[in-house]
């Protein structure tokens, strides 16, 4: 049993989880990311990852807007399922002031909503360059400049600010964070209400991937993102299922024990090309079968 | 004129490059790597880019097998041109000491060939990881190794294995070097014989790449890679023409003003989907159009 902060907003109980017997694959600190199954709405989600014996589930935001805060929030408890995190943000690549303001205050409202579903961290994915911009320090500090400017909401709702750095190739149209340095910087200076959320697929090739993991120490990842690098990558939505690709996850893995972290471990797969057109029954029963190795409740034995 | 490095083993002669005329593009610093025109053999790309006023070209392996490195340096002594770099070296992505060990030996001959035409360094692509291997860090390793065995026959050909750090998205198939400060290291470590190889492509989103850059001061640059970021990028092989992406290259050009810099601007694309497809003379005058405000031989004044 997982005692990390992720827990602390859980509609899942204890009990239920201790249910699930020694010979069973222990699945216990495993979400799947909405995203993976992209054809599912989220009642189906919440009614497909239980039939695979999967408790976590982290919320996309349009699916949400979909089936409702209220709905959501009684189909979750009524399936015993933990939340590991609303995704995502509204994006700040927005050019004026006036529209940075909305965005932050559409935020506040997502803050909102993660702590009406019990998700412990919204993701903050900060958007990339806003267009004919090519000031890519001066929106990093535009963005540290909001992140400040959510924090209050983030404390009075005890939902965490999520900082994913996302791979750099995503820093013209996705997200200007992109180092897991830089997010632990942000981290360091946010304090309380700002939390880490490493992601293999955006971080496996950074030289102080493991050095940052330990700096973070467990304490600050609010959730950790499974996925795994192909070889080819055809476009920037092919991400591949655990397994299928180049990322030494069993070292990661290990690097997290080393530090003590007891949290979540979410699958989020984008691909376009593969998984994204597969039945999701299919997906998340892959899933399970590639991830148990990972996901394990006890540390690995050495 | 520059009187940067890459200026010592030139066959064209400083007469040549002072004879623009003020009111001409100044071109002087100006390369072209032949991989932004690959429908061009070497001699066709010799004369056409000089038909354009460029008299600076990355020499491109395969076209120089193809042409003979003896008519090769003929061909440029008589056209007055200088060779910013020979690209690229053999990957070192193999699986056994042996195959390291042939590819380490072509990569001794591809830096006498360098010499041969007069290029002041190698580049060195190291390759991504070898098959069946998640091993990142003991290939990193394995680089290092190589580099340091490559040192001495680049220091007895006087060409510079030139280190150039590629995005993270190549990790894994075709560089494992992936950031600036990587490459500064090894730079550190290798010393004489060694040169560092920046490319605003691989490394605009680098939050380090101003204080890298500045790190490596002038003499260790070889030659300095212009590209640019498309948004949306839509594969691995789809690199932008100055001007058509996010790349705040005017700063960049500022930055190594600053650290003065003096060597060559060599514009390098890969462009499956645009570039590749268009006639080169096409591509050339677009390119010398695009690349006037930023290759130009003296410091932006202030």
């Amino acid at each position: 049993m997982p005692a990390g902060s992720f827990f602390i907003f859980s509609l899942g109980t204890p009990d239920a989880l201790e249910s699930i017997v020694e010979s069973t694959p222990d699945l216990s600190r495993f979400a799947i990311n909405q995203i993976t199954t992209p054809a599912w709405s989220l009642p189906q989600a919440i009614d497909g990852y239980t039939r695979h014996g999967i408790h976590g589930i982290a919320v996309w935001r349009q699916f949400l807007e979909d089936y409702g805060v209220a709905a959501a929030r009684k189909h979750l408890r009524s399936a015993d399922m933990w939340v590991a995190s609303l995704c995502t943000s509204e994006w700040l690549n927005v050019g004026s002031p006036d529209e940075r303001a909305r965005a932050i205050d559409v935020n506040r409202r997502l803050l909102d909503a993660a702590a009406e579903i019990g998700a412990p961290c919204l993701m903050m994915v900060v958007g990339g360059l806003p267009q004919q911009d090519k000031d890519l320090a001066g929106q990093r500090e535009r963005v540290r400049e909001a992140l400040h400017a959510l924090l209050p909401h983030a404390r009075a709702t005890g939902v965490k600010l999520g900082l994913e750095p996302l791979h750099p190739m995503y820093a013209g149209d996705r997200s200007v964070l992109n180092t897991i340095k830089a997010a632990n910087d942000l981290c360091d200076e946010l304090g309380e209400g700002a939390a880490l959320v490493p992601d293999v697929y955006h971080c496996w090739w950074d030289p102080e991937f493991e050095a940052q993991l330990r700096r973070a120490g467990p304490e600050r990842i609010a959730t950790f993102h499974y996925c795994d690098w192909l070889v080819p990558t055809r476009n920037l939505r092919d991400r591949g299922m655990v397994g299928d690709g180049v990322i030494d996850i069993a070292r990661v893995r290990s690097w997290l024990d080393d530090i003590g972290y007891d949290g979540c471990f979410e699958l989020e797969i984008f691909s376009e090309l593969d998984w994204w057109q597969r039945d999701p029954d299919e997906t998340v029963a892959v899933a399970v079968q590639r991830c148990v190795p990972f996901v394990h409740a006890r540390p690995t034995p050495r």
